[in-house]
Formats: structure tokens, sequence, C-alpha cells
């Protein structure tokens, strides 16, 4: 029987799974990300028992979906190296051909935000569209623009977290990314609604002005990124999102802030279902590995 | 002989271009954009002349770059009509069916901009590259995507004028754009410069802090869209970037700002030749509505 192996790997755990397709999983293991050596070893063994446990699977491709910065141009040296991050012992580990040479199979990746992404195109909010945007709200703030089922990026992967919009007037906070300060993720992620209001994210109350913010800063990047690709569909995820109305809120920033403005339907009178939240839960960028890991199979014929 | 023809929509002329092919032209003509029937029926009245006096040219084509905002969805049931705009009789015109109808050939349709940006992205600044952004800036600010030949979108073609970025902080100028205030259109466009200091932007002194401002603007505009598409190349056209010295002060920027987060060399060490001016001239759009025409068929066949 063929199999495919997914390996979403996150700041804080790698999650594995081994399925006949996306939608059928055989199984899965999770563990702590701790430093690259022990992790990707671990990982490994995890793959290699259960295939010695179960002879009858054919392991055909992985797909992996990194956190990052993590080198994805195909003919650069160091395709599939994690980059700078503070993440300790992480920079410069060869996480693709580590993999590979260890499993001896094709092995594909993309982030794990573009994983989740594809998972969400694939199987969850976006899959009856051709466009959609996925953006993550949480310790940091990235995302990926899905296109006819393409991650569209050039020369780097997406970092929607560091653009920048305008402070709102009255706000006071510095902002706490430390290269660019009050870029979006400085302003808008978890540790910065922290830092701000002195309270952690998902202890704000319901009617704390904190949300208006966060909705303002949200809903002005979604229409940074409407202005500028105009996807059918825009998928706000992570720890913060959890919040109930938030989803509401950013809503009707992005309707009253388009001011009918190159503003089609779907951001005015559909606008309630364009902005979304996702529905492939929390290990749907290992579900996006599992894509990868069939598409590039696909593709490769 | 086989021969295409191309229209370049823009808001003041219009310039019509029949050609061998995209760097072979054989003819060109410009006139005012006045009302749509009169101006339409003037450019199908051009072609069908040029066509009777050269009976050894075989039209194959034509590709329209115009100005917008205009319905690109090919499914659309107002695909190539010109949408709500300014610009007096113009909203609701059949642009496309109307060139169609009249001159019995296929048409392929784009934006001004995206035509430039396609024109600079086959013959000019880009040409060695697979990712380009076109980002025009002149009477207003829009811009283009083309990755990989083709122009990447959504529902809606690209109005990067209408991103916010933020304001600097000692900027009184309230920003002129009807829609949004001060999105990047309202704060960096020429009757912006002309608004905010009193002086048109073409008479502004080298060393005005104006142009400071400007590079500020359009700097973080460029940042957003890096963090956001990462194009191989940023080609700044329009009005605005005529003046001497402006495109440096935005690649300073652009590189300061970046913080060596997120920054291949691209926009690290060869940013000098990453974020440049056009090279395709003031048909730019015209020249892309050649390619349109040519790829149009190409694609069908």
């Amino acid at each position: 029987m063929k199999v495919y192996g997914s390996i979403e790997a996150g700041g804080t755990k790698i999650v594995c799974l081994i399925a006949k397709s996306s939608t059928k999983i055989l199984d899965q293991w999770v563990i702590q990300t701790e430093m690259p050596e022990m992790t990707l070893n671990a990982t490994v063994a995890y793959f290699k028992g259960m295939l010695l446990q179960h002879p009858e699977w054919q392991l055909q491709s992985i797909g992996i979906a990194s956190f990052g910065p993590i080198d994805l141009t195909l003919t650069s040296k160091t395709y599939g190296f994690i980059q700078q991050t503070p993440k300790p012992g992480w920079a410069g580990t060869d996480l693709v051909g580590f993999i590979q040479r260890e499993m001896g199979v094709p092995v594909y990746l993309d982030t794990d935000v573009g994983g989740a992404a594809l998972a969400e195109y694939t199987l969850g909010a976006g899959k009856e569209k051709n466009s959609l945007i996925y953006l993550t709200i949480g310790t940091g703030i990235g995302g990926a623009y899905i296109h006819y089922g393409k991650n569209i990026y050039g020369i780097h992967h997406a970092e929607y977290g560091h653009m920048k919009v305008p402070r709102i007037p009255d706000d006071a906070y510095r902002g706490g990314c430390p290269f660019h300060d009050d870029c979006l993720e400085g302003m808008a992620s978890g540790p910065a609604m922290l830092k701000r209001w002195g309270i952690p994210a998902d202890q704000l109350p319901m009617d704390h002005p904190g949300w208006d913010y966060e909705a303002a800063y949200l809903g002005q990047a979604v229409i940074n990124l409407i202005y500028t690709l105009s996807p059918e569909i825009i998928v706000l995820g992570g720890g913060v999102m959890n919040h109930a109305g938030l989803i509401d809120k950013v809503q009707d920033f992005v309707h009253a802030n388009m001011n009918a403005y190159c503003q089609p339907a779907a951001y005015r009178t559909e606008i309630r279902s364009t902005i979304v939240l996702p529905q492939c839960g929390n290990i749907a960028g290992a579900i996006g590995g599992l894509i990868l890991a069939e598409n590039g199979l696909k593709a490769k014929k």
C-alpha cells in the first residue's frame, strides 16, 4: 500500500503523519522541538520504526511544513536549510537534506503557514476557491497566498507579519519586533497584546478596547493584502483568533475601511463568508505536508 | 504578413500600435481620451483604415492595456467593462466587447500598469528575471506583480496605491484620497506632493525635505510588497520618479528599514540593481498590449 509522510516542524513541536492520502491518516506522532540533531534523529526513527512495523506500507514521499525563515529556492545551495532564527541551534540546519538522505524518498517543502494555507485551500475554507490568503496570528504573525493551488512568492517566502500599517493614533505601545519595532507582528501578535495591556490575550475581557485595536491592525493588514492580491477567501488562524467576536470585528473594519473603492461583493456583501476562521484544526500544517507529498509526486510525473 | 494590434487606453490619451511583434512596431497613433463612444469609434477607424491601406497586413489579435478599475475576470458578465471611475462617461463602458465586435479578432486585456509591467518583464528591467513588481507613481499610484510571465491577482487587479503605510510622525498633511484619505496614493502621488508643499513635484528643489518624505512612503510600500511577494526586481515608474536621486533614496530606505530581517542579497548588497527605473519608455503599456496580443494567441493554441 502506498503511503505518504508529513512533518510539520513547528517552533515548539513536531507533528508527524503517515497517511494513505491527505484525508486518510494512518498514524500521528508528536514530539517537542529540542535541539535539531536530537529532534531530527527522533523524527527519522519514528518513520523508520513505523515502516518496519508495517511492511505493507510503501513510503512514496514526505512533505515538510517548517517554521522559518527557511530557504525555499530550489536552485539555491542552501535549499531546505533553516535560515537565521532566534531558535537556539537551528540556524543553518539542513532540514530537507537530512530527511531526504535518511529516508531515501523525495521530500517536498513549504513553510508551516504555507502548509496550513494549502490544507485550507484544498480541504478547508478554500476548497471551492481559486485563491486564498492564510494569515496566522499567534506568537508571531505569518501568512501565505495560494493561487490556483500554488504558494506564490518570489525569492523568499512571505513574511506578512513584517509589513507595516498605520499606528492607531492613541496607541502608546512602542512595538515589540526586534527588527522593525512597530510592524504588524510588533503591534498585533499575542506577545504584543500582552506587553501593551499587561494581560495575556486569552484573558483580555470581551469588552476590552484591546480587541478594537487588534481588529484595526489586522483589518488594515487584510486591506493591504486585498489591494495587493485580492484573494477569493481570507482565512485568519492562530491562537489570537480564538477570541470570540474578533473575526467579526475584522470583517467590519475591512468592510468599512475599503469604503467602496475596488470592493468586489466578496469584501462587501459577502464579507462574513469571505474573511473566515480556519477549518482544518491544529494539525493543518501537517495535513498541508501530506498534500505537498502527494502533489509533489504528481507534478514530477 | 501577420500583425498584432495594441491599445493603451490611458486616462488622458489612447496609444495604438500595429506591429509584427512586440519589438517590431509598424505604426503608432495617439489620440486624446474623450467621451468613450467618440474615442472608441476613432480607435476602430484607425485600425480599419490602416488595414485597408495595407492589404498585406493580417491582423491576428489585439491587446488592450486599459486604465481602471476594469473587470478582468474572464467568467464575469462584465468582463472587459470599465468599472466605477471618476472619468466622465466611462463607467460601465464595454471596452473589450466593443473592440472585439468591431475588429473581429481575439482581444486580450490587462490594466495599463499590468501592460507596462509585462513590457518591463519581457523586454526591459526584468527580462532576465522570473518575478517583477512594477509600481507607477504619478497622478495616481498603481502596480502589478508579474510572476513567471503572468500578472498575479485574485478577484480584482492590484490597487497598490490604496494600501496604507505609517504616516511620517511630523507629516501634517491629511491625505488626498477621496476614499481613504491617507493611503499611499493619498500621501505620495504627484497631486499629494503638490497639496502638501504647495509646489508641483517636478519643481520641488533637490534638497527639499519632501523627497525624504516621498522616499519613506514609497520605501515602506516597497518593503510591504517585498514581505508579501519578494519579487526579483522592482521597477518604479511614473512622473514622480523622474526626480533625479529619488530612486536612490528609496533604495536606501528599503535597505535600512528591512534591517536585515528576511533580506536576501537582492535587497541588501544588490539593492541598486534590484529597485530600478523602467526601461521601456512612455509607451510601455502599449508595448505590453502587443505582448498580450502575442501571448494570448500562443496560449490559445
